[in-house]
């Protein structure tokens, strides 16, 4: 399986985030992606190449133009206000308000975030304008190969349409999922493995039918991103029923965790898509730092298998993980899983 | 004219509030209270006087349960996690989403505030709670008098029904003007003359006729709150035309913000309302630290006289204000001026 990487990630290496009332450092750093770039090397994959650059075009298919404008211009604003440290937003839109985009930049912040978790620093676009490309490039490998690795940072499945919170910014695996239909799929569908809801994915593809989407993860009830992720949201209008969301206890193990997994399978293969994008968090693990499941290490092996049982053409596209040291065993665990069972 | 006040506002002390993307000392802080205090002796305004205890049901007529509840317990559930640093929310409803609220306290702190700037602290709930006493008990003064001062500290303005934000909890202002409904007034008026929009105070009211609502503000496009305060958000339903929004540019100095008064005067006059209540903000200070305007001294004793002329019950409601060492003089000049008035 060949793995698409840039190092411009590093570009994007915020220093604090909100968290339990006070500011701490970010979970969300460069030397997670350095540990699944390492272990794609060491367990020898595949080739690891540099992404193609195709444009923003293909972003702005899937993220809205006044939010893409927004954030390309938010550093140089907030800088030219003689303010150095890394952008946060400040307040939001309080329950009942239909909102206005403000002018003032704190306002913009507020108006186009959902948490204070994903600081813009001076070079966080270009880190993620990469991000889109490695998925991009990913997604055209899929012409020629079953199956390709985008090794994104920072993460994408928190990202709407126009906003962005939990350390996401660019929605890389929903934009991988719109080039593949503009590149001739017909059906795409996109199955979201990581700890948290994929609340950003739910919300660009929520009228939809041409992309199903399924995740499993964490009750919002319980835990973050606390709003969205609930088993009875399926989707509105075209889209109803093509949207499952699986939420489990904090706790859950292999044993429940696959059984999700199993019926998320049995409704992609129902969908007979013509391509199957997986949002690849490996937060899910025992270990992970802000995180409640209990899987361990063999069980990315099996993910990857049950995964790669459907024989899709499949794109993998990195998401969370936060338990540096075992983050690449477990998410390359999953690349080699999947990848004995291509055919 | 009577002053209510009690010493409990010291219990809330927060520490820190997110600002300009920091983490930064709170501006609203008991200094506040101590100098409008010492200015009303000074001044010799008139009899300073404890609260009576109201208990907690006027506050439940202006407050819902659920956030009543979550606000007396919030404290000590976060505390159960070994936390004792004060509480910020971290995250909030994206855009279309129809929250519901969490069982995680860190989500159900996102549900029920709309910035990182209303800190929650071990005794905050007793200092918020003292101080909606401080306005239901100087509102209960207006029985016998023309004329009361509620100096509650912190604010309350930007406090909704179910949310916290803008160093404001429980919303003063609205629950004294609730009250008088309550004792017998047909209709209230409720005058905001704080630097900033008051949306809680909106929200609050927004669908009713019984409490007419005008403010005179920062224009929200460039200034919080950011997402409400437009001068084209008159009410709906019932309460259409029963909220009446005065936005005004950075830089508006009395005779500019002096037209928005007088037009608001004539609104509330011809409201014809059994009693006014005054959201009294002297953050419109030409050296208030957070804030834009460029009101002098002398001009709120003017705003006061012209307030005063209207001769109408009424009860002044300490807000914003944030320029510790003017705060007392402006405050008590538009009382001052008040008082000159009463007929
Ligand atoms: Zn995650
Ligand atoms: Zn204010």
């Amino acid at each position: 399986m060949k793995t698409v990487y840039s190092e411009d990630h590093r570009l994007h290496h915020a220093s604090a985030e909100l968290n339990d009332g006070e500011m701490m450092p970010c979970f969300e750093k460069p030397a997670r992606a350095d540990q699944v770039l390492a272990e794609v090397e060491r367990a020898e994959l595949g080739p690891i190449i540099p992404p193609d650059d195709h444009g923003e075009a293909p972003i702005r298919r899937v993220h809205t133009d006044q939010y893409i404008d927004f954030f390309q211009s938010a550093w140089s604003r907030w800088a030219d206000l003689g303010r150095s440290n890394d952008m946060l937003p400040l307040a939001w839109p309080p329950r009942r308000v239909q909102p206005r985009c403000p002018q003032d930049i704190d306002g913009q912040l507020g108006y186009f975030s959902f948490d204070a978790g994903a600081p813009i620093t001076a070079t966080t676009w270009q880190a993620v304008y990469s991000g889109a490309q490695v998925a991009l490039s990913a997604a055209a490998l899929l012409q020629h190969e079953r199956q390709a690795f985008a090794l994104c940072r920072p993460p994408g499945h928190h990202a709407g349409a126009d906003y962005m919170g939990g350390y996401c910014y660019l929605n890389n695996a929903a934009i991988a999922a719109q080039s593949l239909l503009d590149q001739g799929a017909r059906r795409v569908a996109l199955l979201d493995v990581d700890y948290h809801h994929g609340n950003g994915t739910q919300d660009i593809f929520w009228t939809r039918p041409d992309v199903l989407v399924a995740s499993i993860h964490a009750d919002p009830r319980v835990e973050y991103p606390f709003f969205a992720g609930h088993a009875d949201e399926r989707g509105v209008g075209t889209g109803e029923g093509f949207n499952h969301n699986y939420p489990l206890p904090p706790g859950t193990a292999w044993a429940a965790w696959s059984q999700a997994l199993q019926d998320a399978l049995r409704v992609v293969a129902g969908y007979a898509p013509d391509a199957l994008v997986i949002s690849l968090g490996v937060d899910t693990f025992s270990g992970d730092p802000i995180s409640q499941f209990r899987l361990q290490g063999d069980d990315y092996l099996r993910m990857g298998e049950q995964i790669g049982a459907l024989r899709l053409p499949t794109l993998f596209v990195m998401e969370g993980g936060y338990a540096v040291a075992e983050i690449g065993l477990n998410a390359v665990n999953v690349l080699r899983g999947a990848a004995t069972q291509k055919g």
